[in-house]
Parts: C-alpha cells; sequence; structure tokens
C-alpha cells in the first residue's frame, strides 16, 4: 500500500470515528499529505472530495490537470473547464453529506459558496480528522525535518562565528543574507527571517525594519523556511559587542528555562506541561511578565501546525510529534530575547533538531 | 481625508446598497487596501470589524499588535491576549448582523467557528462589496503598477536580449535566474517564474522542472512579483535557435490576437468581448480548439484578482481596471506558446504596461 493510501485509511477511521461523512481539501498541506499534489493558491477552486466510504475525487481546474500526479489508489481525477462551475461539481460528489469536514486553509469564498450549495450540511474544520495522523510524523517526515534543522543550524553557525556582519548594516540587510544563507544551504524556500535588533527584539513577531544594528544591541534572530516539504525554525539571539547585566542575567533563566522544557517533553506529557515548565521558570526568575506567548508550536509541512505548547492544550505528547521549544523574555524598549529548537517527541526521549550553540554569543564587534 | 478613510467610505457605501451589515477581513489584500494593514497568514486570527455605521475595530493577537500603524480616522485596535478566544471578540462585534460578507481568503477554520458563533448571520464574500472600489486602480496604485511592468520589462528585454543562458540549463535552473533578475529590477517578492521548454510549453500551468533546454524548443516565460506592494506579469515566449514552421504560423496569429484584444479593452467594452477579440481570431486561424484558458485576469495588489476578461463576465472596462491581456496556443506534446502584456482601461484608451518586443524572438544559441 503507498503511504498515501496508508495515510487516507487512517483519515477515514478517524472520519469513522468523528461521525464526518466527507472531507474536502482545498490549499494548504492536508491535500498533499493525503495524494502528494499541492492545490495553487488560485481562485480557480481545486478540492478533494472525499467521501467516507468509495471513491475520493480531485475536481481540479483543466488547465492544472497536468500537474496532477495520479494516485489510483487513491483518487481519481475529474477537471473543469474555464466557464464550468466547480462548486456544482463538488456539492454534486458530496451530496447527502449531512457533515463535511472542509480544510482549514481553504478560501473562505469557496466555503460561502458550499454553503449555499449544500445548505444540509454542516461544517467543521479539517484538521479535527487529519491532525491526529498527520501530527505524528513518520520515520521519513522526521528525517526531512531533521535535514531542514541542520541546514538552519549550520546559518546559525555562520551568525554566532560572526560570519554575518550585522553592525552598521540595517535589519532588513541582515534578513535578506540570513535568506540567502538558508537557500544556499538547500532550503527551497524562506519562510521568514526575523532580525529585531534593540529595541525592536521586545516585539516577537517584528519582522525586519530599516533600523541600522549598533554596537550593544541583542538581536533576536528567528527564520526558517522549506526544504523538500517540511519546515525548519530556529532562533538564536546573539550580542553585539556585550549586553547589559541585566539581559546577562535573564538569558541565564531563559537558557535553563528552555533547556528544562525541552527536557520535559517526554512522551505521554500533555503539551501545556511543557509550556508550563517554561514558565514557572522564567516566574522565578522574576521575568514572568515579560513571556508574553506560547512556548511552541507544532511543525512538519506547515511552519504552525499541531500540536501547540500552550496552556489549555491539554493533549499527552506521543512518538513522532514534531514542536518548536521557544520561550522568550521581551523588555519594551530596551530589549527581547528568544531561544527556539524543533524537537521530537521519541519513545527514548525528547530529541533536538537544533544543536548549535544555546549561549548568548557576544559578537566581537 | 486619508486614503484609507476614503476608501472605507466607499466600501460602506457599496455594503449600504448591497444590505451588507459587517465586514470581516483577514488575510489577503482587502484588509491593507483599507487599513495599510496585512494580517500574518497565521493561526491566531486577525480580523478588521468593519460595521456599516460606526466605529471599526482591528482584533489582533497581542504579539503582533507592536506591527499595528494605527489609523485613528478607520480603526481602533483591539489585543488578544494567548488564552483568550478570539472569535468571542469578533462575534461580539459582529452581534446582530444578518448579513456579513467576510474577506475571500480568510481561512475557512475561522469561517468555520463564526457560523457557530454567529449562528442567524448570513455569510457572503467580501469582495461583492470592496472588488467595486478595489478593482478601479487610482494614479497612485496605477504608477505602482507601471513600475512594477517597467522592472519586468527590464527583465524581459534581457531574456529576449540573449542575457540569459538557456539551452544546456534546466527550466529550473532558468526559472531560479529569472526570479533573481526581478528582485534585483526592483520586486521584493518572486511570485512565480514559469519556464515551459518543448513539450511543457503545452501546459499553460507548467512551472519550471528538471528538463533541460534543447536548441529547436519554444520556451514559454512567463513570471511575475510584488513591487511597493503591487504586482507585475508578463509572458514572452522565446525560440531556440529556430522554430518549426506551424509554430511560426501559429505566433503570428497570437500576436494579432492579442495586439486586437488589447485594442478593444477600452472603456465601456464588456470584459468577456476582450476575451472573445482574442479568441475570435486564433479561433479563425485554425488554432481555436488550442487556446484552451480565459484570455485574462485583472491585477493589482494580488496577482489574480477582479475583473477576469472571461466568457460571461458582462462587466464594463472603466477608467482604472487594470488586468492581462494574455492568449495562448498550446500543441499537447509538441509546444506552447502564450503572449502576455498587462492593460490599464484609461478614458484615453487602452495603456498596456508592458511594451517589451511582441514578436517571436529567436535567440542565436
Amino acid at each position: 500500500m503507498s503511504t498515501f493510501a496508508d495515510r487516507v485509511g487512517r483519515v477515514r477511521r478517524e472520519m469513522e470515528a468523528q461521525g464526518v461523512d466527507v472531507l474536502l481539501l482545498s490549499v494548504g498541506p492536508d491535500l498533499p499529505y493525503l495524494t502528494g499534489y499541492e492545490a495553487m493558491p488560485l481562485e480557480r477552486l481545486t478540492m478533494l472530495v472525499l467521501p467516507r466510504q468509495g471513491e475520493a475525487t480531485l475536481v481540479v481546474p483543466r488547465l492544472e490537470a497536468p500537474r496532477v500526479v495520479e494516485q489510483p489508489d487513491v483518487f481519481t481525477t475529474q477537471a473543469w473547464n474555464e466557464t464550468d462551475d466547480p462548486i456544482d461539481i463538488v456539492a454534486g460528489l458530496a451530496k447527502g453529506a449531512a457533515v463535511a469536514a472542509i480544510g482549514d486553509h481553504t478560501w473562505a469564498r469557496f466555503l460561502v459558496d458550499l454553503l449555499t450549495a449544500l445548505p444540509s450540511t454542516t461544517f467543521r474544520r479539517a484538521s479535527t480528522v487529519v491532525s491526529p495522523i498527520r501530527s505524528r510524523k513518520d520515520v521519513a517526515e522526521i528525517a526531512a525535518l531533521r535535514a531542514a534543522g541542520a541546514a538552519a543550524d549550520r546559518v546559525a553557525r555562520q551568525l554566532q562565528g560572526g560570519e554575518i556582519p550585522m553592525v552598521g548594516r540595517t535589519e532588513a540587510d541582515v534578513s535578506a543574507d540570513i535568506s540567502r544563507r538558508l537557500l544556499a544551504e538547500g532550503h527551497q524556500r524562506v519562510n521568514f527571517a526575523i532580525v529585531g535588533s534593540g529595541p525592536n527584539g521586545a516585539s516577537p513577531h517584528h519582522s525586519a525594519s530599516a533600523r541600522v544594528l549598533e554596537r550593544g544591541d541583542l538581536v533576536v534572530c528567528d527564520f526558517g523556511g522549506r526544504m523538500n516539504g517540511y519546515c525548519s525554525d530556529i532562533t538564536r539571539t546573539v550580542a553585539l559587542g556585550g549586553a547589559p547585566a541585566e539581559a546577562i542575567e535573564a538569558y541565564a533563566v531563559l537558557r535553563e528555562a528552555q533547556r528544562a522544557a525541552v527536557a520535559a517533553a517526554v512522551v505521554g506529557t500533555p503539551c501545556e506541561e511543557v509550556d508550563a515548565v517554561a514558565r514557572r521558570i522564567i516566574t522565578a526568575g522574576g521575568f514572568g511578565d515579560r513571556f508574553i506567548h506560547r512556548t511552541g508550536h507544532g511543525i512538519g509541512m506547515e511552519e504552525h501546525e499541531d500540536p501547540y505548547i500552550v496552556s489549555g492544550n491539554h493533549l499527552a505528547l506521543a512518538p513522532g510529534h514534531a514542536f518548536s521549544v521557544e520561550p522568550g523574555i521581551y523588555t519594551p524598549g530596551q530589549w527581547g530575547m528568544r531561544l527556539e529548537d524543533i524537537v521530537v517527541a521519541t519513545s527514548d526521549g525528547p530529541e533536538s533538531l537544533n544543536t548549535v550553540d544555546h549561549d548568548l554569543v557576544v559578537l566581537d564587534v
């Protein structure tokens, strides 16, 4: 049985268990996970109609049909022409479904149309039936994550080794430099390259601005991309020439919180407990009110996916769960710091896919 | 009045005319068009709640709030914390709305949640109220499209001038080369760089493969990206050293069809008539069954947006409409060809934003 057929079989069992009659997948990773085919994010609808039983159909625009690699044991293809209405086709295939699960990233415009075309169908998120399967990576997926992580590590090592010029350049320049290095190390796509220097580091989702890096800055560098279908994500913070005493003290707390949270990520532990471990240490260190986000997110074909390492997520870690562990401490107007590895839960304990130096590296500038 | 406040005022008049009570915008270009703020495409919900009357609210994750540039005459910001439920907040703000228009690209997972939270609300596509405004570009937007088009033209000129090595390289290599040149010419992002050589050119949405380009190939190069918020999109077909007689004959038909369709794009003409003009010429030339897609799509902040140049679209062109005119002829297993310019409808007639050589350039290889 192909990998795809195996996955579809497991998803169908989940549909059975949850009472979902049909799965409708468009853009986003669930479709390539189950079929190998990635929908183009365009206004022409691509949608897999996967009933709980019976044949699955990939509804695809005629001019994209040549891109489809057939998987006869998983789906047949139905191409639609420029003046056809693909919603009619999907509604016809899904007719009679009481409960449909629709891909989380599907464009709302298509769901709006399906609500009219299938008035007696109730819609749920597809992730409720796909995530329990997709969040547990198999051996090949973990190998892909490991390779992407190693590539990101090589860029982080260049950063920590002083090979990436910093002082006197803008954040945007440094971000572009990191992006080029991710590509040079084997990524096909850069998803983001955050460079938050000095006070900008205190905004966790700051991307990269025209601010010029200066001696004395802490610089949060958080970057990742996609390599052979799987994502990397790493954060290291470096100090340009030196750092304030409070930051050095805070970093020691952060380092310990991150280490302990990774160590806590053993199979069976609830996701929220991993978050709590990091939070308790940072709170005990006196920086609790400056750790303003969850500890992590799942990673795989998407940068952010299940399982989320956040308060309220009671899900127990299982072998194959892959996720970030990335506590941070942010002092508004002054500096920020974050430390992130990707970790896989295994029956032998947590495996960190990022092994590059975890200390606050002070660059000689 | 700011540009944003002016646009919001016009959208509100459209909401009034169409009986839409509240507009809900998340990822996609409608939000930055009306507020200047672009939502991150992540699992933490960002949503503008814009009632037909009264104050608009941008609901945003706390850790992304520092990215928001306030527009006090357009919206106020409401940040939510990591353990809040943003759907509750949006539902509270939209309470009582009989008809909501939700951003076309909003992730379905959020609409699924809103269907439960707002059970008596009917949902429509936001584009029904925003596109009539956004599809008609103002002077600054046309200037941005013109600049992006000129940058794409410079890359096309390098292609036609033989500056981009072709024979002996893979499509993927040539695609990467074109992408780098788009960036070097001022684009911030490459959206796509299709290189369809030989038989691959017959698949209109072929991207770029490991096929090595050979002497005698026709090569369809269709590329574009985003520059200062607005998109470029151009296609030129080149011949490597020569071309079969039938292809040369077909190209003459294609060239004339594209020229005539551009000339037909005058204010007041229905979009479908521009398509029909190209189609009639290609059909008369004997290639009608090999022109397998619509003639074009609108372009602006998105690569593909209203108005679509397609059979069935009765919309009359108006000043400021910007769109592609890109007929093609595809012979399966042998070759493909496409010729594309971006055109703006103005009261002085159609303005083509791409002016680089429209002939089938035969490269000396």
